[in-house]
């Protein structure tokens, strides 16, 4: 069976356009922009969003829900967050359809017009700040820890599954404190909350580090960012943490009396990601036969595909294959028997293929007799025979080893791409020919980011932290400069 | 210590909009008919939706996300569903926003009009079934059981905490079936699922039964429901699970092709619950001291409140407290100490209360040398002195008991307020005296359910499944009538 999906090298997005279709992760909409979430994909998601929750609450963040929509006026209150997201939005300005007088359907009743016109969430700040104005009073009620799974709607002209959606699934973390110190904590918290999450489940290892003052988040005093590399040298953002000081306490008017009895302006942080997560996951560790998801959040981590003829050897096939599924289960592995008899072995194999499952384990009727079965991993796509007699075992540390091979694989090929350079001949020639970081000096100025990102689409993906203090020289201007950034093109 | 709350007697409808708000479960927001749902009562949400979602997925679904956007020409396509919910409905005609030319913040861009209006999903038939429509072509196809989680919004003019709010929280199941039968047996089955669910879990009685014509969802050829009874004798319809025939297959044109490769329209269903539940919760069990909540969903079971003087006595019942803590925890309780010392141990007792917390285990300095601690259930606030051995043993029966008595008692309340009438003047007199469900003969039109309506405010709840047929005259018109049928005042 052909697959037919286009081969990365023949062309890149196409590729991951059909990985993300035929793998049943997404499909289009009849919504600009807007994607299903197939239920593959969605439990993919699921998963995801399990691990996040759990980490968030062992951080000691609790969720709640805000309202969809933001007046509009709230978006002018802080004057750097509207010009981050005023732009492109979905604007709801009225409450009412009716029958149209001429017989063509339904139509906007012009009677229902709002006073004030209503806009789709983007993000939280406005709305949720303006609800802490009510909810802080005194140093008592702080911190406030809160977190939100939501929908929130930014009109991108140029989508693409996953990647960048007009709707998009995600968390956004919100909380307050008393202290500037301990807004940068959490901020810093949540990020290493995110590095984990992104390195230990997703197996994709990410760079930390701090956004420069052009790409920092619209309304943030800091924005701290993990930076993960694809396998076409471009890199994507994979999760930002905001310290936003006092930006929005003083937007909305949040005090509080400190222990002195002393008012102050509440200091904030906010923190997300995003289902985009998906699209770096595809991007970052399939092949051109598939998907290849990590063990510890793929919605099948083994399946189990008999090989028979004939009703006889079927059922044989189906007591041993039973028995494993049952061990597998109480071990609490996700493990499915596609026993169906409407598609062939061969045909069967190329699917789960596709679809990432980590661990294919094939029985036949002379497997049966010799007490064997075959194994098979998804990432390498080693075969093996291995015996019945501890086959669930043996299952089980096979996934822990794809795990970390996965992430293994990709942090050798992340390593193999962070490229240092020292003029801009070089810099040139290494976005264009090999891709990935690029790791040089740069002048700290806005001009001269702004001038490299329009010469060559880089930017500034971020000041790593801990960043190694050394003298050197701009790679454009040749003016002085105390360290190193991160350049790549992004997605 | 006075907790503000306004009485039932008093004032029913302020006494329900006290504990939400004083109990800590939402708050209102800057967008009119929208409300913020606090942690507290996303908590509470979030057991009752993880509930719901494993008795989903044990029952074959899977969950999966379509866009919040509904293209408004969608809503035309199925004549009775337009009826229904085109009127009411948040409608997006812009997607930008400008600087005011004159200076005044943030406006609409005229030049950013959408050619075709967006909906803001009321519910997602539509959407789903113009979709279902690619992933259906045969029999092989169905089922497709699908699920999904998501915010809707609904311009209701007159709006109440999480009973009736513009955008609420809900789960929608879409199902696409090849036979009629099967779909009717799917939307019985949900029906199931959810007086499964709000019998066992929130442990309030339903009455099962279906819809008259009138009251069915717009585009639904059977909608079947459960219906709860309040403390004021208001019914509450708590979910409904609707056979929808092949109306939207027909609208989407989504067809299949059977086994005989003969093509037929889809037959379909859709069920939902939402955030609407957990106002039933309130108003059904609470008291005038607060919230009442069935352990199997309060976001804290327990709560262990210290009683000292000085730190001495403190630190020793810190120790066991702790052990306590460790052991329910160990069992699956949700426990917290509460040890903060800005309160005085009768406030936090009040303020538990407030908030339903099933049981209070309050340990003092001479309840440590008599190895007994307080324990006191919420439901009907009896104390007793319980032994230190096997105090986790003691509680974890004593949430069960709590959690049966709650049903014993809403059960037996509902039985008294269900009221056989056999003629107009008693029909008026049970209503205004009594309240709850009525059961009388109904000739069976909808226009004398309209009158009925329109002298009483009652409307027929449901005609209960497996109903006794019995030979009888209508309440109002004096008609023959072959069953009784439910009539209650609803929310």
């Amino acid at each position: 069976m052909s697959k037919q999906i286009t081969s990365r090298e023949t062309d890149y997005a196409q590729w991951y356009n059909d990985l993300v279709i035929k793998g049943d992760l997404a499909d289009y909409s009849a919504v600009r922009g807007c994607m299903v979430i197939k239920p593959y994909g969605f439990g993919l998601w699921e998963n995801m969003r399990d691990v996040l929750d759990r980490m968030f609450k062992e951080t000691g963040h609790v969720n709640a829900y805000f309202p969809l929509f933001i007046p509009k006026s709230f978006l002018s209150r802080e004057a750097a967050h509207v010009e981050g997201f005023a732009k492109e939005c979905a604007v709801v300005t009225h409450y009412r359809l009716m029958n149209d007088p001429n017989g063509g359907g339904v139509v906007v009743d012009p009677e229902a017009k709002l006073e004030e016109e209503l806009i789709v969430r983007p993000t939280s700040e406005t709305i949720i700040w303006n609800t802490y104005k009510t909810w802080v009073q005194s140093y008592r009620d702080l911190p406030l820890l809160i977190n939100q799974w939501a929908n929130v709607v930014r009109w991108e002209m140029r989508t693409r599954l996953f990647l960048r959606t007009a709707e998009f699934l995600w968390q956004e973390g919100h909380t307050a404190h008393a202290t500037a110190q301990e807004a940068i904590d959490e901020a810093n918290q949540m990020l290493e909350v995110y590095a984990d999450f992104v390195e230990n489940y997703m197996a994709l290892p990410v760079i930390k580090g701090v956004k420069t003052a052009s790409e920092r988040f619209a309304g943030a005093e800091e924005t701290y960012c993990i930076e993960a590399l694809m396998q076409d040298g471009k890199a994507l953002q994979a999760g930002t943490s905001h310290f936003l000081g006092q930006n929005f306490a003083k937007a909305f008017e949040v005090t509080f009396s400190d222990k002195n009895n002393k008012l102050d302006y509440v200091w904030a942080t906010s923190w997300g990601v995003s289902t985009r997560l998906v699209g770096a996951l595809v991007m970052a560790h399939s092949d051109d036969e598939g998907l290849i998801l990590p063990p510890k959040i793929a919605p099948m981590q083994v399946v189990i595909v008999p090989i028979y003829k004939g009703d006889e050897q079927k059922s044989e096939i189906d007591a041993k294959a039973r028995d494993i599924v049952k061990e597998l289960k109480s071990k609490g592995i996700r493990v499915k028997y596609d026993d169906s008899d409407n598609q062939r072995p061969g045909w069967k194999f190329a699917q789960y293929e596709l679809k990432g499952v980590p661990v294919r384990v094939a029985i036949g009727a002379r497997d049966i007799q010799n007490n064997v079965a075959e194994v098979a991993r998804r990432d390498t796509r080693e075969k093996n025979s291995v015996s019945m007699d501890g086959l669930a075992g043996h299952v089980i540390s096979l996934l822990d080893e794809i795990q970390s091979g996965m992430f293994k694989k990709a942090y050798s090929f992340r390593e193999q791409h962070i490229t240092r350079v020292d003029n801009w001949d070089d810099f040139e020639k290494v976005l264009q020919e090999k891709g990935g970081f690029i790791s040089a000096h740069w002048d700290g100025t806005a001009e001269t980011e702004e001038a490299i990102k329009e010469k060559t689409k880089a930017t500034i993906r971020c000041i790593p932290l801990n960043n190694p203090q050394e003298e050197g020289r701009c790679i454009l201007t040749g003016k002085p400069s105390k360290e190193r950034v991160l350049f790549a093109v992004a997605y």
